[in-house]
Order: C-alpha cells, then sequence, then structure tokens
C-alpha cells in the first residue's frame, strides 16, 4: 500500500517541520491517508495508475481552497469561513492523482514577501531560525526545503514563489499569467486585472517542478477557469526547437539591475553558473537590464491604487489590525501598509490607473524589442535565450528585512516565466564582505551596509532562470541545462 | 505581373467605393503599386512566392499604423501625426507578401457601432445609403462589400468587427484577446486591460478569414508584441478533435438574450439556420441566456470608468467636440459622449474599478459552468461545440439608431471567439411585421416598435457563431461547416 505509506511518511515529517518553522495552517490527514487508501485499491483492482501524479503528497498553500477546509489567507475576518468548493487546480490534482495533505502559512494580505500574521504566527527559515523564510509561500519554502512535502503549490504576483525557493534552496516556478488554473482561490486585490498572481510549484526537485506543469496543462485547466490559456503542454518546445536544441545556447547574465549591486554571496553564485555554463559549452553575455525601475515602479503604482482600500475592507470585518511591518519587535503594529501612491486622503481614479498600465505595456514593448536585439550579439543566430538573474540583492535576510523584490517583480511587470534554482549556501570564510563600491542609490548602499558574513552564514544561495511569456516548456527543459552544469562542475572541480 | 494587376484592380474598385459610400481615409497607390512590383519580380527571379499572403491587396482600419502615414482614427487633434514605425501586424502582413493599399473611416473614439467623424465624414451602408454601415470597422465593412477589398483588418472591443461584418453582408471574425498583435496600434481607453480590444479580418470568403489567421499567427507575433499569446496555429484543433471531427456537431441556438427579442428577418435567419444543421445531420437545442444583461453591465461600467476623460483629453488638444450622437441632424453636436457610469463629477476610483472586474471573472467563471452542463443535454457526450447567436437585434439599422451592441458586446467579456456569417437579405414581403409580444424591457418594446419592413429592406442578415475563448481555429472551421450547410440547404430548397 504505497500510496499510504508515502503520505504517512510525509505527515509525519511535515508536522516535525511545523514544530520547527511553523509552516502549517491546516492538517487533514485523515481525508489525506482515506484518499491514499482509495488510491492503493484503485492500483491493486485495476493495474493502473489514477493519473501522472498517483499518490504524490501535495501540500498548498493558504490560498487555495479545498472543500470543507477553512482559507484564512493570514486574515482573522476569514476564521469560520470553510469552502463550498474545492479550486479548479485542486479539482485537477485529485483528478491526476494528488494527495494534498496540509495547507502552509502565509502573511496577511499576502502582499509581503516574509511570512507573517496574526493567527498563527510567524514563519521562520529552517537554515537559520533568525532569517526570514521569505514570502508570500514561506510556508511551502520552509516545509518543502525539511522535506516535509514532496511538491508544493505557491502563488506569485510579485516574487513569492520565487523568494521562498531561493531562500530555502528549493527550485520554484513562476508560470505566465494564467498558464495554471486560479479560479476558485482567494486573493488581495481582486480584479486587478493587470499584472495579476499566478500559482506555481516549489520543489526539491526539477523533476516536480515538470510533472506538476505537465500534469496541470495537460488535464486541460481552460475548462474548469475561463482565465486559463488554451494551450496544450508543448513537447516541441521543452525539447528546445526555438533554441537550437539546446546545444549551445547563449545566457544573459544580470549582474545587477541598475538600482542595487547584490551581496558576494549571490554574485559569487553568478560566477559558479558562469564557470559552470561555459565549461558546458555555452556561452554568456552580459544581460543589460532596460528600465528595471521603471517597470517596478508601474507594478507598485497599479497595486497601490487599490490595495490599501482593499486590505482595510477586510481587515474591518473583524476589526483586526492591517500589518505595517515584518519586524520581529513590531509584530501587530498599525502603522502604515506601505501601499498607496500619493499619500492617504488621494484617490488613484481609474484613468489614472489606465495611464500607469499604458505606460507598462509600452516598457513591455521596448523590452521586447531589447531581448530581440540581442540576436547581434550571441553568435548563435538567435536573440539570447535565456536571462540568468539574482532573485533578490541578498539571501534569506533577518527577520523585517526582505524589502526589496525588485529582482523578482520586474518579471512578474514583463510576464517572463522564471524559475529558480540553487547554486552554493553563504560561506563567511569566502564570502567575504567587499570593500564599498560606488553605489548606484540610496537603496544600494543600505543593502551593502545590511551585509554581514556572519548574520547571512548558511544560507541557501540561489539564481533565477528567465524566458519569455509562456515559455514554459522551454524555461524547465533550459534550468534543467544549467542544474546540469552546474553539477558536472561542481563534480568535477571537486576531482582537481 | 499579376500582383500589379490584382492591386490595380482593387485599387480602381475601392476609389469607385469610396465615391459612394465614403470609406476611405488613406488612398497609397504607388507605395502599393511598387510593393506588388516587387513581388511580381520576386516571384519571377526565384520562382518562390514571399510569403503566404504574396500580392494579396489588404485594406487596414484607420487605427492600424503604416510607416509614414496619419492615422488620425477619427481625432482632429490627430491631423499631422505620421507614423514613424508599423504596427506589429503591418510588418508580418508585409512580411507574408500582403500589399496594404487604403485606410478606411471610423468614428471618432472608435467607441460607436457607426462610423461618422468630423474629419472624413459618414460611412454609408452599400445596400442602402440610409442604413448605417455599422461600426467602428465601418469604412472596411463597406468598402469590402463593394468589393474594393479582398480582405480587411478591422478591430473589436465590443463588436467593431462584427457588427459592419453583419450589415454588409460578410464574414468577420472576432478573435479572442491578444491572439492577433495589437502593438503599435493607436486606440482609445489605452491601459484599459480588463476588456481588451482585438484585431480580426473582414472578407467576403471564409477562406480569407482562415488565411489571414493561419498567416498571422504562423509568423510568430509574440517576437513583435509582447502580449501576443505563444500559441501556434493549432491544425488539431481546426480539424475539430475536441468536436467529434465536426462530424455530428450540437450548436445552441440563441433565440434572444433576455433583455431584446431580434427583429423578425433576424428570427428567420436562426429558423433558416436551424433547418439548414438539421438538414445537414447536425443537432441544436435552445442557448439559454446566462446573465447576459449582468454580463454587459460590468463592460459599461469598465469602460465608463475612464472613457469620458479619455476621449475629452484627446479632443482638448484641437478643440474639437467630442461627437455625442451618431443622428443626421446632429452631426458634431455636443451633448454627452454616454461613457460615465455616474455622472460627470464623480470619479471613479480604481478600487471601484478592481469590483466591477472581479464581478466580471466571477460571471466568466459562471459562464463556464453553463456551458460545460450542456454535456448532459447535447447528447453527443459533448458541451455544445458552439453557440449560434444574433449579433444584434436587428439588421442595418437607419443612422443614428445603432444603440445597442449587447449582442456582441456579451462575448467580449467572456473572450469567446467569434464569426460572423452571411444568411440572408430583409425580405419586406415575408418578413411583415409581428404583433407585439410581451415585453422582455423597456429596450425590447423600443426595438419592436422600430421595426418597419420597408425601412430595413434589402439589408443583410447574418449571425454569429461563437466558440470558447482561443478557439480560433475550431470557431473558422465550424462556421465552415455551417456556412456549407446553408449553401447545400438554399440549393436543395431551390430544387424543390
Amino acid at each position: 500500500m504505497v500510496c499510504c505509506r508515502v503520505t504517512t511518511a510525509f505527515y509525519k515529517r511535515a508536522i516535525i517541520a511545523h514544530q520547527l518553522v511553523n509552516c502549517l495552517t491546516e492538517i487533514f490527514v485523515d481525508r489525506a491517508l482515506a484518499r491514499a487508501k482509495e488510491l492503493d485499491e484503485y492500483l491493486k483492482k485495476t493495474g493502473k495508475v489514477i493519473g501522472p501524479l498517483h499518490g504524490l503528497p501535495i501540500s498548498l498553500k493558504d490560498q487555495i481552497r479545498i472543500k470543507g477546509l477553512e482559507t484564512t489567507m493570514g486574515y482573522v475576518s476569514w476564521i469560520g469561513d470553510y469552502a463550498d468548493k474545492d479550486a479548479a487546480l485542486v479539482e485537477i490534482l485529485q483528478e491526476c492523482g494528488a494527495v494534498p495533505f496540509v495547507q502552509t502559512n502565509v502573511p496577511q494580505t499576502l502582499m509581503w514577501a516574509e511570512t507573517y500574521n496574526s493567527i498563527f504566527g510567524r514563519t521562520v527559515n529552517p537554515y537559520n531560525r533568525n532569517l526570514t523564510s521569505g514570502g508570500s509561500s514561506g510556508g511551502e519554502g520552509t516545509l518543502i526545503a525539511l522535506k516535509g512535502s514532496p511538491l508544493g503549490v505557491g502563488s506569485d504576483i510579485g516574487g513569492s514563489i520565487r523568494i521562498p525557493s531561493l531562500f530555502n534552496g528549493l527550485y520554484g516556478l513562476r508560470p505566465s499569467y494564467n498558464r495554471v488554473p486560479y479560479a476558485g482561490v482567494v486573493n488581495s486585490m481582486e480584479g486587478q486585472d493587470s499584472i495579476p498572481s499566478v500559482l506555481g510549484p516549489l520543489s526539491n526537485s526539477l523533476s516536480g517542478i515538470k510533472l506538476f506543469m505537465q500534469a496541470v496543462i495537460s488535464a486541460k485547466p481552460w475548462l474548469k477557469d475561463p482565465l486559463a490559456i488554451r494551450k496544450k503542454w508543448d513537447d516541441e518546445a521543452y525539447a528546445l526547437v526555438e533554441h537550437g536544441g539546446g546545444q549551445k545556447l547563449c545566457f544573459g547574465l544580470l549582474w545587477n539591475d541598475g538600482e542595487t549591486v547584490p551581496h558576494t554571496p549571490v554574485i559569487r553564485a553568478l560566477e559558479i553558473t558562469k564557470a559552470a555554463l561555459l565549461a558546458a559549452g555555452h556561452t554568456v553575455i552580459v544581460w543589460k537590464p532596460y528600465k528595471h525601475v521603471e517597470l517596478c515602479g508601474t507594478v507598485s503604482y497599479i497595486w497601490s491604487a487599490g490595495a490599501t482600500e482593499d486590505f482595510k475592507t477586510v481587515a474591518a470585518i473583524s476589526g483586526e489590525p492591517v500589518i505595517s511591518t515584518m519586524e520581529l519587535a513590531g509584530e501587530g503594529t498599525v502603522v502604515d501598509a506601505g501601499f498607496r501612491p500619493s499619500g492617504d486622503n488621494v484617490t488613484v481614479s481609474a484613468y489614472q490607473l489606465w495611464q500607469q498600465q499604458k505606460l507598462k505595456t509600452k516598457l513591455r514593448q521596448e523590452y521586447l524589442a531589447h531581448w530581440e536585439a540581442t540576436a547581434k550579439i550571441t553568435g548563435t543566430g538567435r536573440p539570447v535565450d535565456a536571462i540568468i538573474s539574482p532573485g533578490a540583492p541578498y539571501t534569506a535576510p533577518p527577520h523585517g528585512k526582505n524589502r526589496d523584490a525588485s529582482y523578482t517583480t520586474v518579471w512578474n511587470a514583463l510576464d517572463y516565466v522564471a524559475c529558480v534554482f540553487p547554486v552554493t549556501k553563504v560561506d563567511p570564510s569566502t564570502d567575504v564582505k567587499k570593500p564599498a563600491h560606488a553605489f548606484l542609490s540610496d537603496r544600494d548602499k543600505a543593502n551593502y551596509e545590511m551585509y554581514d558574513p556572519k548574520v547571512f552564514a548558511n544560507a541557501p544561495v540561489g539564481l533565477q532562470l528567465v524566458g519569455r511569456t509562456q515559455e514554459e516548456e522551454a524555461v524547465i527543459a533550459m534550468t534543467e541545462i544549467v542544474d546540469a552544469a552546474l553539477k558536472a562542475n561542481k563534480a568535477r572541480l571537486a576531482k582537481l
């Protein structure tokens, strides 16, 4: 009865993980075991698996509604709101044979890159509990890092899958808008149609990322979610037909975004990856950031346009405070949610919002031209195949200090597919603090000053591989290539 | 030199058409003939065509920018604004071998279903100049009806391709959002990302519709427009693999939308189509409208949220009036552009806008469930394959009377693919006015009262075939089946 045994192993491990890092919000073991038993019986009786995820335990962010369970999304206001229906994705996962067994912690509103709320408290980093788990899918990131789940589903509007993946040493995919069905999932700022949140997988293995995406897309999510794109899983794209078969790729390496120079360990991860790619016969060029600050500025404006009203409206149901800081000392303090462009008493009009959305489209157009123009310098006859980018200017920082999501948000603005992969860990003996450089901005200076090798010791260091819109298949395949190159180069260097 | 001869034939015919119905805004014969000559020489020299549209003259709505030409979109304010770059679609059409040769008239702002502006005046219906051409792609509809162009490109945010197609006896496709690249095209209400306008073809033939869509999609528009969906032309979808191979389809017939009963000729077109489909071995069921009024209400609110400010901002550049009526007597009158939900001095906030956008998504979700549920009653084991719907509750009405675009707009709200096909013409001896029915609404009563067979005599009558989001290939294939059934049944009846 393998499904029951696998589910049992993972739920026990998940409970241990929870005791260490406070990552869970719901544990529904009886239901999961009953489902696992059904699956075991089906296999025994028919000799067949029920679907591509037969018996796979899956953890779900506390935002993805499961019939009969509470999904509070960190709001006290939503305690007692039991779902009368599964989210479209949950239906699909169940049909594919998966076994949902836990829900995982999030920050109130989801609009934080750390994980704390007034119901479940704070989720901390399993590598160092003084560091943040990242967020908003922080429960997922830490649970999976502690092997309490083989595969989890998070959401990402500005980095919420990728940041916890980076900070916990995982693989994590941010798909394009509407490639994975969102219907039936609760959210902040619903109706904000310009930069939507997306669902995607986090896992210890890239094969988990691929398995999830292929299974979900092959289940025709557009029959359950009217916004899901009618686009089949594309084996040709996965075979990198449009990228020369993957034989000799050219990557653009983003060393900094023009605003903030990443900490030493992140730069070292870029150097390690560059060396591995060159050793594997690929080429790399420098990726010049194009108006990243402006792109992130439009995102900030668009969210801010209605976010405060949205948060306050939900919080008012229970009278709970809107959380205003992720600092340890400030838990629960009400000062300022930080989401308004122009002060408390100014309402952004629909027309003003449209002007920023128009600007964003213009910037996306320019970015596409910027990318296409690299065909002249790659030497492959193609534009750059993918960008390798930091996912943050630091590794997991202390609680309350994760305030800059620009390195992830820029790709949400562009709707580019991005897959996080682990590279190394912070090693204080190697990752010494460098002398100050000519700062690019105030933010850069503050970031430089925050770095202290001892504080960040042992934190995982990852990067993102970034491809074009709706290139999920190719991005997964190229991340496999990078990951294999990293492993091969590590083995080679170990032998020297 | 066949390309030159074809271009010459069409431009001469286009100029005659213009003298009859006032359909053109730009005529660039020298440029078109030079391009045709290049194509002829290329073919002579290489023995090959340059692309799938080699030598095909194409007309473009006066919204689609062509390098070096003015695109005013009916705004005096934009006179003298010469494009420094082709729109993405124009680049693709040229690469495919097409020969753009004229631009066609539109209403100022594009947000009218008729065609009049202060620069070029009014485009009238070639079947009866007392009737409207429809709009906003009215120049296209009339030019193509008069055989002044074999294929034209219009845009559709609430019916602007389909209404002129219906009113002028053409085929016209409204693709899903972002299947055809929009980049580089001017528009009203830019930045309104929730219900975007789409580009699509109008033609005298369905083969023209298919040719255009296949050529444009096969040119990978996502490499020129960051919003264009990365989704190949799907031959399996065109072969109706998900619709039983097209052998025995089940259509849902929408007799009315629950608010307005269409005029007699439109009902007759539905009856003709029903008989033809049954004779061809397909089945039909009644399509129950699901919250069409609510869906159109969200569209109206979302557009209204910033439309007036948008129109006024552009008009203010020249000081021209925002046109407020399409009535003959009222040309140029400034009263009320009709696009505000709550009066002159009330600004819709971004948060209020989001609430309507959220409602729209919820209604789309419900509509999908409504469609899927028909699997129980079709007898095919599948849900309804497509809906056959009126495109308006009337045929082309007199100028100024085309005030109800609900029958087209509802499908924009749902982002369903819709293809207009011609069925018959108004015949006053057959299409007599029926006795009054129990009116569904005030709008229904007014619509009933407007009908007078003599006024509408000879107007073309068409319908729409409506499929799911991003089902362009299947919708074209199913429209071919309906079209063939109509022609076969007409031939059969003629023999009796």
